[in-house]
């Protein structure tokens, strides 16, 4: 097993370079098409590419990991990347859908080093602007001439749904005194596998690749996702804010049900840690060193760091058992490396 | 021109009965495969059929107006209703996902004479719910193995987006003193419009009819929709509580830019009404008279009526010029009918 210390580092993947070319003007003319004009002005400031007047911004909000591997998992049934193109749309504005709902939920009022959009515009015009994405994401799909077009949608909305329950779970969590780990990781699979699982199959679905080559890619995205979840919950605690951006401890001010947490939560001995942090309201300043301590004095921070080694070895057989060229692999490999902050 | 005078009935139509009986199985089957166990549970309490504790209540909300509409869609292109089920399922989805979302957007704390879903779940529960009731309508459509389902779910995701946009720039009209009877117009459109024109033509796209009977479908509905909001919006200032359930000035206590109101902003000498009418907060109960009289008297409810029987006429130009059997035509009027409260 490799155990995964480092940090995930924001310098971009080589990879993922040629495939930001590529979707921009893609991404941008799907919002264009697809969204009215009032829901378009915010999906572009939510996307970074323009202000709260709708004024260019000459930049690009986030890193694209899943519209990249959709991309790519058109080469890897034998496609072009263009041809994935319509997957990578989808996967990226499902994705950003969830982000917007997720920020109104979480209440939090900055994003990317900006204000949220909820923020920005309003409740009400933030949950229309997620609504609007959703559903131009399976209008992206379907406008597709591709053969495995119907497929991919259907794919798409599976995984959403599952990204949907695995939130509606989180939310959920919150308010319980008792999660047991079994289903903080079922949460974690349907939160944040199940939308990275289906970028990864996307491309394939859309072109009409065989069926084994989606469940193989699938899988290895699930994995990575789980992997990702692990390594960003294991940040969240005792992560380094010049490196990640996150603040250290942050989730666990929030009081927040991460793996590591629920693990050590689970583990014998966990008196003093459930009597400080099973509560509501944020957790004193004075405390959230010592619950960092007494998380990894139980092993969370081991289990999660040991977890995420299996996810990405299990990712990693996942990938070397499905037929691809290697370039292609060794692309997958690359941007599972830059997701979870080293070399694969 | 037929002047539309009569408030729509509670009495349900003989021709949703059976169309119930068909699609309450249908409805069921589909939130329990598509949607996860808790949120299943949100839409059924929402949909009318469980308590917040999930049992069971015996009864079942809403007319189903739409899902019968996709239904007697497919009957149209020659198919069976059963042909129609997953469009009409499709639909009913997506009506629900708006009330659910809108209820939020304006705080709404009653529906159908029971708590709203965000009042008895909380806000993320219920901005959740929707997402995955918009997601599940997509699943539904393309689960089905039918020629057109592809074609519908693009179908079905336009009229969502249109229906998102409408729902947009009610938001904003709030906010604004001058709004056009165009900008009213298009906003009703898509608000009410889009979806009950998509319900009138999807259970035919599925089925994969001849394009224009889809559109003679679509055109149809389109303009009942557009009827159904103008005699609504009449309700909603000068409705009789007994037969209608709407409080007299209910859409005027929360100043609310409807077609017959906009249509008397926009009337020559609206002074006095532009005066007391545009604001914040709501509208002070002893006012609430004397702007429903000067709307009437700048023309607004006149107009309103005769633009819901032109709407009305245009309907049934449209329902007469497209092919299908003459016993699903006489269904249709009776359900569009029974939508506007008269005998057509």
């Amino acid at each position: 097993m490799v155990p995964v210390t480092t940090a995930p580092t924001q310098r971009l993947s080589p990879t993922l370079d040629p495939g930001r070319r590529l979707l921009r003007p893609a991404l941008r003319d799907a919002v264009r098409s697809h969204l009215g004009p009032e829901m378009s002005r915010i999906a572009q400031y939510h996307l970074g590419w323009a202000d709260a007047e709708g004024r260019p911004t000459g930049t690009w909000g986030g890193k694209m990991i899943r519209p990249n591997l959709a991309l790519l998992s058109a080469r890897a049934a034998g496609a072009a990347d263009t041809d994935g193109l319509p997957a990578a749309v989808a996967v990226e504005l499902v994705h950003n859908f969830s982000l917007l709902h997720d920020d109104i939920m979480d209440g939090d009022e900055t994003r990317r080093g900006r204000e949220t959009a909820w923020a920005v515009f309003g409740v009400p015009n933030a949950i229309l602007a997620g609504d609007a994405m959703v559903t131009a994401a399976t209008s992206a799909l379907l406008a597709s001439p591709a053969p495995g077009a119907g497929s991919a949608a259907a794919s798409l909305m599976a995984a959403t749904q599952r990204m949907i329950d695995g939130q509606t779970c989180d939310v959920a969590f919150e308010r319980r005194d008792q999660v047991s780990l079994a289903e903080c990781l079922r949460m974690a699979r349907g939160k944040t596998g199940a939308l990275l699982g289906c970028a990864c199959a996307l491309g394939a679905d859309l072109v009409g690749a065989e069926q084994p080559l989606i469940d193989g890619l699938r899988a290895f995205g699930e994995h990575l996702g789980l992997a990702f979840q692990l390594v960003d919950d294991v940040l969240g605690i005792w992560g380094d804010t010049r490196s990640t951006g996150k603040q250290i401890g942050a989730d666990l001010r929030v009081r927040k049900k991460s793996l590591p947490v629920v693990a050590a939560l689970n583990a014998p001995g966990a008196d003093e840690l459930r009597a400080l942090y099973l509560g509501s309201g944020p957790l004193p300043e004075h405390a959230v060193g010592r619950v960092a301590d007494l998380v990894e004095q139980a092993g969370g921070r081991r289990w999660a760091q040991e977890e995420a080694a299996r996810q990405t070895a299990a990712a990693e057989q996942s990938l070397a058992a499905a037929e691809m060229p290697d370039g292609v692999r060794g692309e997958f490999l690359e941007i599972a490396g830059f997701l979870l902050g080293r070399k694969l």
